[in-house]
């Protein structure tokens, strides 16, 4: 058991993109996006104004990065070589770009977007004002299916999400403030975690975190994207929690809908459906299964039990360096696939071993949400759910 | 004081659009920006795959969102008409803006950028595909002067940001863990700022903040963007802070460079450095300033002083409902105004009154960093340092 991705992972990522860029005429292969250069190189950034851009050629690793993360991005073996600008705009980094592709010879590069985004009012040149372009999602693709070192991430995450969420509920008391209890278990549980790896923590983040614990409240809870309000918790309340903790990178995600004091009739009859729906999911989901097929079962479900009107959202989506990631298990998810723009293949539509997959339908009425969400993976013969805090009301009963 | 945005901060923003689009031949105008779309309509929500578009005509201000926004969105009376799509992929985000475009017999739209951005995996055609586009900046331009009601919550900010800092330097102790200080800090500031405004808060954050406040340490700090690692604090200890708070959407920032126990001589000669150059920055900074300037009489110091290879950045940028806004103090900022690319005018090189600017030159060695941050307002006959900590070495002397 590790927290920390394996080194040898990096070289089976650049295999595949090279393997991908021998099937084209471009030269060169570049990203922009933060997180698949992380997932590239091993080399981890939050996207500002300042653009880094990593190119991959047959025989070379390349970085650009703003002079500030110079030293960091250096220390990375596998990177051949990295070139900073000063800063932006004074720096020039298209430039710096364009330069450093200039001397690997590149005349063609294949891309994720054409130029850095506009991130923080970044605004530069595109790309293809300087060198041919054409567009590529290769890394995107290659993120859908986990490796087992991945996973390795992902479970680790999970445990001391679910410790986190343990304390959120050991926490929660009538009259407790919401967002004290939820910063609390963040900070309590973030303490065990790093005074449990030690060593083998892999240093990510600043001032906050690793995990994250936290909750909605009230009627905050009837809206799918709620906010913790400034009011503290009643008899009575429903609760949505939401945990997490970030293990090298990668997450996974746990919500459960909590009741502080018996749940209603109302309640009970909404935590119902909503729990059947999720277990409708979950069974629905493994390899082979078309993506849609997960959405259709549950929406026949919530047809059948009249609630439509109550849904707000599709039942799920991918999780791992990114907090959303594709596919989403959406009745569209299909058709995505065979729209040419997308540049999927048809058995993208299919749900396949090794993708980790959020199951969280939900129901929403006018005063409150009943939502769960596990982190279920596809494995070779079916799935595993990875989260592990009880489902059942009972559990997720507060007694007061 | 209020640490809410006045309603008619919103009618003021709109009818400067309304201004700006008058000048040009498009029907509408439209984002895809959250942060755009938050500062012109006031709804405000975090950007994942599912798009959101506002959309201002000369008599409508029309909104989509995904279904599950659909109920925060139509509380908003300034809104004339909210439509929501199901969900990403299935219910056609960019089909469901075309048609209110339609709808509102728009021929020609003046967009912030031709398509929605593909964050967290959201792929979609080209607004241009169905629609004449010209690209608009109009709100971003406007963003750069605050008006005297966005710094009301930016004073705001400031001083519930000075508490969390305050906190951290009170918790900070030598074998206390670095993370597990921060969060304390965060969280008993946030409590202290929430139970002080009570309905006057402003409900903007899930499980977390709305003050944060933490810091980086020992080798750390030798990176500009370092981490917080996993080791507890020891005597002699470099620390570089972080504080702010969320005051209605808009921030602050305050950083300090700290001692745990006596300074060096080499920390003592590397601040003193640093914090002449801070002075020498603030004092630059004024109306009618070239940006640019600013940045010229630090390196200049720097140069006199032979530092100028343990600089890393420029000297600060602008920051409001962005952590980092245009425009940045930075030797290209006017090169950068006069490339048309940009669509900046002359006088866009120019400091002006109502801009809120960090002022932060760093130095960083082989093994520590030092760097303040100060958040200055322009005012029209000078500046107005807003954060208040003392920024002296005696008042950022741990003694142990």
């Amino acid at each position: 058991m590790s927290s920390r991705l394996p080194t040898n992972e990096f070289a089976a990522r650049l295999d595949a993109i090279r393997g991908s860029l021998a099937d084209t005429t471009a030269d060169a292969a570049l990203w922009f996006d933060a997180t698949n250069i992380e997932y590239l190189s091993g080399f981890n950034h939050v996207q500002t104004e300042r653009p880094v851009a990593l190119v991959v050629t047959d025989g070379r690793v390349e970085l650009v990065v703003p002079r500030l993360e110079f030293e960091r991005a250096s220390e990375m073996d596998r990177i051949d070589r990295v070139r900073s600008y000063f800063d932006y705009p004074h720096g020039d980094p298209m430039g710096t770009i364009v330069e450093t592709l200039r001397e690997l010879d590149v005349r063609c590069v294949a891309a994720d977007m054409d130029g850095a985004p506009g991130t923080m009012g970044y605004y530069g040149p595109p790309l293809s004002a300087s060198v041919d372009v054409v567009e590529q999602s290769w890394a995107d693709r290659m993120r859908w299916e986990k490796t087992d070192a991945e996973l390795v991430c992902i479970r680790e995450s999970v445990r001391w999400a679910n410790l986190g969420h343990q304390y959120l509920v050991e926490y929660t008391t009538v009259g407790a403030h919401p967002i004290t209890v939820s910063q609390r278990a963040s900070m309590d549980a973030s303490r065990a975690m790093l005074d449990t790896l030690g060593e083998r923590y892999a240093v990510r983040t600043r001032g906050v975190g690793p995990v994250h614990a936290g909750y909605i409240s009230g009627a905050q809870t009837a809206r799918p994207h709620g906010f913790t309000p400034n009011e503290r918790l009643s008899a009575g309340d429903v609760i949505i929690t939401g945990a997490t903790a970030n293990v090298d990178g990668y997450h996974s995600e746990l919500e459960r809908t909590m009741f502080l004091g018996d749940p209603t009739d109302d309640d009970e009859y909404y935590f119902d459906i909503m729990l059947e729906a999720q277990d409708i999911a979950i069974d629905a989901l493994g390899p082979d299964v078309p993506v849609d097929y997960v959405d259709y079962a549950v929406w026949d479900y919530f047809e059948e039990q009249g609630v439509t009107d109550l849904a707000r959202h599709h039942v799920g989506h991918n999780i791992g360096l990114g907090a959303h990631e594709p596919p989403y298990i959406d009745r569209g998810w299909a058709d995505h696939c065979a729209d040419p723009l997308t540049d999927h293949t048809e058995s993208d539509a299919d749900v396949a071993p090794g993708q980790v997959y959020t199951i969280e339908p939900g129901l929403y009425t006018e005063t409150a949400g009943y939502r769960h969400s596990d982190t279920v993976l596809v494995t070779e013969s079916g799935t595993e759910t990875l989260t592990y805090f009880p489902r059942d009301i009972e559990s997720n009963t507060i007694r007061i």
